[in-house]
């Protein structure tokens, strides 16, 4: 085994151990916790402004919000009134489970009914480290092509769920997606992945993914 | 310093190696060679596709393809008649220079006055590894929101020119992009950079990209 292998089998064991601790903390305070993942552009953050809206009256969400830099992301979710705690990886190209440790600790405190991880804008290495998240969801919008689930398979794979974002621009004749394809592909290498297919942006479809977030707030075990 | 910063100087100085190799090989052989970083689904592929429709009955270009899974887009560029090399990562998201090595050597075989290296689609890691490549371009889709260089500054501050794509998205009214303040914003991050408006798609101003990388290619010290 090579010295680089080596070292990054100790890397992911050190986040795997923050990640059991952050799934037991999530457990203990009965709060699902969901890890967004996708591209930059993908429309995560407009996608959980427009969520937030409609959830906040029944489910209280919060949010922890990676980025490379700037806090641009955590200041468009305070709008819609949701507490929200950004972590800058100063580089680092997904989150770990240890800043999302520190960051779950501080998010507690506003006492949210379900957290919402917005990983870095990536759709390749955010997928490799677990961060004790309830489920991944990978957010795929149809201005990135028919290609994206067979190019990119980890994050698809190992995600609960999947939203195709942007169905307006389907309309517009302006993006070359064959949504039926990206759905086959998808379901071919998760064959039990839920899909919801959406526009955050238009509003479009935005309640049968609300309410499938409430199903999972309500059926957490106790 | 940490072990695991040791660790990422050594590979990275490893990869430095390569790189400088790369650079005499291409600079031997009087050939420009452009590293196209971008996000999963900015247009990469389609943008070369295109770019060597309008440029090979003056400059024979061949590509480099990186990707994490399949030949899709290697079998692609074929299609429109340009020798590609296919360099599948294995899960890993960004190209090395070592990678890139093994196919410059396969590439010139073909005897090209141009070469393009498509990286994997990631609009963070790639940055971080030079190729040996006469320059960075990095691709940015209107589809992908305002907020991209201030949020993913690294990609834009190290390259020559970037390529704002899928600018006929602009006129359908359904994607949130101000081009003035993205072009102040890439500006601000690197003031001599290039900056393309173009749509691969609709092939609008296409035609003043591949004037300037016909430039480049005459340009070229002998």
């Amino acid at each position: 085994m090579s010295k680089k292998i080596k070292v990054e089998e100790k890397i992911l064991n050190l986040n795997e151990k923050y990640a059991r601790l952050n799934e037991k903390l999530l457990k203990k305070n009965n709060i699902p916790c969901f890890n967004l993942i996708s591209s930059p552009g993908a429309g995560k953050t407009t996608l959980l402004s427009a969520t937030i809206q409609r959830l906040k009256n029944t489910v209280k969400p919060a949010v922890i919000v990676g980025d490379i830099a700037t806090d641009i992301d955590a200041e468009k979710i305070r709008l819609s009134k949701a507490p929200a705690v950004q972590i800058n990886t100063d580089g680092a190209c997904h989150l770990s489970a240890k800043q999302v440790n520190v960051a779950l600790k501080r998010i507690f405190t506003k006492k949210p009914d379900i957290i919402f991880i917005e990983n870095v804008g990536n759709l390749v290495c955010p997928s490799a480290f677990q961060l004790g998240e309830t489920a991944k969801i990978t957010i795929l919008s149809t201005a990135e092509g028919n290609d994206k689930p067979a190019k990119y398979p980890g994050s698809f794979a190992g995600s609960k769920a999947v939203i195709i974002n942007k169905i307006d621009l389907l309309k517009t004749g302006a993006v070359d997606f064959d949504i039926q394809k990206v759905k086959d592909d998808i379901r071919k290498l998760n064959q039990d992945i839920i899909i919801f297919e959406l526009s955050a942006f238009s509003g479009e479809n935005m309640e049968t993914w609300c309410d499938w977030l409430k199903k999972q707030a309500d059926q957490l075990p106790v």
